[in-house]
């Protein structure tokens, strides 16, 4: 059976080029990068070479600033929880929005246990926290806000520029997690004026198992683990070599292709869009019209289920979504969309459709010639269907 | 030039089977474990194969008590801080050794700046904890006992059987960080006991960034990172697969040839051993003449010091290290050696030999043979040298 993966922000493929940059750090180059010897220093400096990549991805001051961890969920708790850890006596308040990760927001209501009070500000119909709304909840003992760069279900884009400018003019923290933008669009962290960025190797044809936690020069914050003095004792444990070559190596390549990527993967998605909205009727739209990532499509079906729907299009080998993987298998319809408010008919019935460099128009035409028979049938035997 | 590598307690080769097993995980099988759709489910089935084999390698009664990690120093930081914090009600002393790894060491005392109390057996001259002393600083608020299965820098195998037992008739929880021991020599937690065990992949031919903590079904721990459902909510992040399926690979690598490699590494071991105690005066073995890993030779040269041997071996592509890697460049002697008296002439002039099964007798006649001028050499010039 045809094979097609539309699920590229739950992960994507390793790129070719990525695995052939890590394979010699396995079985020749295998060095701690902590020891002083030729293998350890060799893998030192292969280490550094990555922290510049991943550094340039995100226009980074210095690689300096750069701390490798295991993934985007260590990155946002290391951010939420180091920050308000190393700025408590100044204040325990903290902001963010109703529809962040997971791990940001399990974060915070860690951090809601241990005393702290967390906003979690709401969003409009296409997911868009109020830059205005920012700024009228900072108080005097708000030491951090925390807002993605690019929602992960819908694909919108916030406004980080404007809220990083605010939280520069009232000297409060910005954080922002840039796990999704990162390597798929423009991120430029000097102009964002983030202080904190959470970034993930596998959603851009990189690893699994590896990420980063951008820390602006300056920024006071604690670690979250206790160990070695590795990563300038901001992140002890080995350092994953193989896995932050890899990294460095996918950052190089989305850097080096970021906008004729996005190009062809915005076409391939509003290729697929354009058929659902041309034969398939009852259908909304989750996420902002313009300022999306280039590759997410969140497409609701009125009356219907977004699980019965990826299963439908499972058996025919298409591999979609209902939102985020780190929520599949619970049956609560998705906090990004019941924040954005969309109405109960199309609540449920969201399927996302992420788009990645290795998708190609003939897949596009083979899961736009599925779908119309999949939605069909399934309304026909839907509950919730209208008497006809 | 030659390059022998004799520092694998730092970290190891990747087998080339492991790598061949990691392989398709990055290009075919590159699901993310919690979708729902066959690319999630064939990811998940892998993780699960892998979970029982690193289950197999420690005797675990099921493979759910395995929780993967992403490496040595996560696993141990869960261990305790998860245990203490889940406990806190019950009590907040906490006994560990003076001998354990900087992540239990520093784990520990951030729980003391946090209002833990924790006591730090000494060790004997070998480097072993005497149990008795556990069982004699077990007071009412005792929670958690943490002893290491085998120490890092000398090998030194500790009486954790006894422990075990001690913590199960007083009700403490024990934990112990068997990094440097599952894979090198039996351990079976059915028989000592441990409620939590730490392990990692890449001291074994594993994967650098993956490792696990065993958690024995029951066994009241918290998480100590906060975001989506996978590892059954005791650890969130999209699993490393690759390096899951890899560090499977390694545990089952090492556990069909656990007896037959430890054998031959042992015989190069105290191949080097005796040449060196035939060949150069004024050395001491530290750690225990029997009880102690099969690869590991941690030998003072008196009057020395252990990173100037480490350089000159180096220059001749010779690596080996002064003691963990992970506190490497510190001009602090050990603290274990400290922690075993071993005596000024000696306490700095430490060399840690640790073999592989890829080391060959070759080899060893290579460092045996470069070895005693190198002493010799370092000894005309040292200033603690007595006068003729």
């Amino acid at each position: 059976m045809r094979k097609v993966y539309l699920d590229s922000n739950a992960t994507t493929m390793t790129h070719p080029d990525v695995v052939d940059a890590m394979l010699p750090f396995f079985s020749e180059r295998y060095g701690n990068a902590s020891s002083v010897h030729s293998f350890g220093r060799e893998a030192k400096k292969d280490l550094e070479k990555a922290r510049q990549r991943v550094a340039a991805i995100i226009n980074a001051e210095s690689a300096d600033e750069i701390v490798f961890t295991s993934g985007g969920t260590e990155a946002d708790n290391h951010a939420i929880i180091g920050a308000a850890e190393a700025l408590k006596e100044k204040g325990k308040h903290i902001i963010t929005s109703s529809v962040e990760h997971n791990a940001v927001l399990n974060a915070c209501r860690f951090l809601e246990r241990r005393g702290y009070k967390v906003t979690y500000l709401g969003v409009d119909e296409y997911g868009l926290v109020d830059p205005g709304e920012v700024r009228a909840n900072i108080k005097e003992d708000t030491t951090l806000i925390s807002v993605m760069t690019a929602n992960n279900e819908t694909g919108t884009i916030m406004p980080v520029d404007e809220i990083g400018r605010i939280a520069d003019e009232k000297g409060v923290v910005f954080h922002t997690d840039a796990v999704q933008a990162a390597g798929k669009v423009r991120v430029d962290l000097r102009e964002t004026g983030a202080h904190l960025a959470s970034l993930s190797a596998h959603k851009i044809y990189g690893p699994k198992g590896v990420g980063a936690l951008y820390i602006r020069k300056g920024t006071r914050i604690e670690p979250v683990a206790y160990g070695g003095h590795q990563e300038k004792g901001r992140r002890p444990g080995t350092e994953n070599i193989p896995g932050i070559v890899g990294f460095g190596k996918a950052c190089e390549i989305a850097l080096s292709g970021i906008s004729g990527h996005a190009e062809k993967i915005k076409h391939l998605r509003d290729m697929l869009h354009d058929r659902i909205k041309r034969e398939i009727g009852g259908i909304k739209l989750n996420g902002h019209p313009e300022k999306r990532l280039p590759n997410t499509l969140n497409v609701s079906f009125e009356n219907l289920e977004g699980e019965s729907i990826t299963l439908g299009l499972d058996l025919e080998g298409i591999a979609v979504s209902t939102g985020s993987a780190c929520t599949s298998g619970s049956l609560e319809p998705s906090h990004v969309l019941k924040s954005m408010k969309v109405e109960p008919p199309f609540l449920q019935g969201s399927v996302r459709f992420s788009f990645s460099a290795f998708n190609t128009e003939e897949e596009v035409i083979y899961v736009a010639g599925k779908l119309p028979a999949i939605i069909d049938r399934l309304r026909k035997i839907s509950p919730a269907r209208k008497p006809a």
